[in-house]
């Protein structure tokens, strides 16, 4: 975050800065979203709706699982929410009590240690690295499960290494957690973007309570919608959660997402994701040249995890500082996303057209002349 | 929400149903905010905004506070979130540690509890009645004030009973609540649907910690949009919080409400106002000469909170239902808002037209029969 009004900062003052620290989608929304926005306001489409969220959405969800992941999932299981982060913070408040905690991989996503801790339980973070393919594994949760835990987040694709979890080892760790009577929350935020032959499951498929969002995919970031997806048996708690907490989602991002599953709309995001891939085959294939560190090619959302070269004795914060403040070059240090190694680490993302991202390449490079 | 789940029901059945159970105005938003949104989304202004909120809105409502009361406010002080829930949601994870209580009234806006028990406190919940103009006071305070409570939390105008508290008695309440170095948190989200010659101060003025929200008085419900005003102590913590527990609030909402502070909105609202204030007349006599208890007339927001006649015997629930099933008019029984006499009060909105609040009168008047 202090790279990131550092950024805003030398811009304003004029400094020409290549945005590698940003976490959302370069391109706008798609325009079949926009459009039905519009519908949606001229339509008086602006009371509230049912805190589950409309109900044609939450059935273009469950369809969505079965076009794509051949799943089938009853609507009535989905809640569309805030943003990924009102899904996060339901499943929080659904699952975890005072002095729990939650499995998590260190590095992740920053915020999820934030909703452990806000509500009086604890983010246990399992250190992982390429030798893990920057995941959790079936043997990692059985070795770190303790006393308190309450269950296993994982993320796929992970934010910040872009790594996808392989279905057997969902399968495996579903059931492990199964066993030990936990949870099993999913983050799957970034579904949607990978790359390459990947067969992506949800973890839907394992009884998994999942979270997902419009944010990345859809690119409706600042439209703030995602969705939950919960076990038959919490619907009624959930439902009381969301009401009091939320009264309900936006109602025209809701009606707005409706267009989100639409061929046209469809057409625009897998063109987006195809220039996303070649844009991370330029990024790692650059930063690798330079010397970082990427043993592992990420396989989906929009990040790379790079190590420093060996030759920078910098730590990752005084290298992000420096790259920013001497070659206009914004990216994210590893420490805001864990510990492990996190000096050691940047994270780059690649939300950001061909050509910044070659100009910030040759950039980088010198500055490390 | 037993009845409004009934309630539509019946009307999908063919019911003509009159709805005096919403808490939402019934007139759309008005037309300059809409247009605003419009405006909005050809500029595809649908990214990530600053946690906070954008800083043209924080400006506007800090001199919203200038013009209406009088008061200066750091714009840096104030939070933009997703409806007044997400100002109550930040305030919570602010002010209550786990154990620890905030005293409220009962009757009560009922999530205001559940925003404690999600967050592993509790609601302290202190009866009021008539006799206390159905408001906490100084002297209710310090009676009731605790080992474990952590603050106060009032509303004004209140929901269900419309009640505004008294200038002097905030200071005091202000005061009492410093001098134990607790939380004085003011929900002010029906500030400006208040009648009469009643003059309505901020407790910003006495440093409190106030939500707001655009919903009620701003016609916003389903734009999910209110604010938040912190001391200046406490900015870093709630931007950390909205950050990682929001990212941030809707950004085409968040641009559209900018209009809401523009002459031509205001008129608009103004003009609602007054009819809401005739509604309430309506409704308050309609139902004193029906025999309902309504010993005060409520300054604000648009319900009445009424006891029932004497001569009825069933409790309000069962009254409720079968107003409902049998008349089809809809309304709320006070046990959705607490336990003190709640078995004997039914909350009435009248945020709907007068030939429906007249048309529900005679059924009312009938179902008496």
């Amino acid at each position: 975050m202090e790279v990131l009004s550092r950024a805003n900062e030398l811009q304003k003052s004029g400094l020409d800065v290549i945005h590698l620290e940003v976490g959302e989608p370069d391109f706008p929304t798609p325009a079949p979203i926009v459009a039905a926005a519009h519908v949606a306001l001229q339509q008086g489409f602006t009371k509230y709706t049912a805190a589950q969220g409309i109900e044609p959405l939450r059935m273009a969800i469950a369809q969505h699982y079965l076009d794509r992941y051949e799943i089938e999932v009853d609507h009535r299981r989905i809640f569309v929410t805030a943003g990924g982060s009102g899904a996060l913070l339901l499943a929080t408040a659904l699952t975890l009590n005072p002095g729990e905690a939650m499995m998590m991989t260190d590095p992740g996503y920053p915020c999820n240690r934030h909703f452990m801790t806000s509500f009086n339980g604890e983010a246990q973070l399992v250190p992982v690295g390429p030798a893990d393919h920057y995941q959790l594994s079936p043997k990692l949760v059985e070795q770190n499960w303790q006393e308190n835990t309450a269950g296993v987040l994982l993320a796929s694709p992970a934010n910040p290494t872009g790594a996808i979890i392989e279905p057997e080892a969902l399968a495996e760790i579903a059931a492990i957690v199964r066993h030990k009577d936990g949870f099993l929350l999913v983050d799957e935020i970034y579904h949607g973007l990978q790359y390459g032959a990947a067969s992506v499951t949800s973890a839907l498929e394992f009884d998994a309570i999942v979270v997902n969002s419009f944010s990345k995919y859809f690119g409706m970031t600042g439209w703030r919608l995602g969705w939950l997806v919960v076990p038959e048996s919490a619907i009624e708690s959930v439902e009381k959660l969301a009401q009091n907490l939320f009264i309900c989602p936006t109602s025209i991002s809701q009606q707005a997402a409706l267009a989100a599953f639409e061929p046209e709309s469809r057409e625009i995001m897998e063109r987006q994701r195809s220039a996303f891939e070649a844009r991370r085959n330029l990024m790692v294939e650059g930063l690798r040249k330079l010397g970082f560190g990427v043993p592992e090619t990420p396989g989906g959302a929009f990040y790379v995890y790079a190590k420093l070269p060996d030759a920078i004795s910098l730590d990752s914060e005084a290298f992000c500082m420096q790259l920013l403040e001497g070659y206009g070059v914004a990216a994210t240090p590893g420490t805001d996303f864990g510990f492990f190694e996190a000096d050691r680490h940047v994270r780059f993302s690649y939300a950001n057209n061909v050509q910044a991202l070659e100009k910030a390449l040759a950039r980088i490079e010198q500055s490390l002349l």
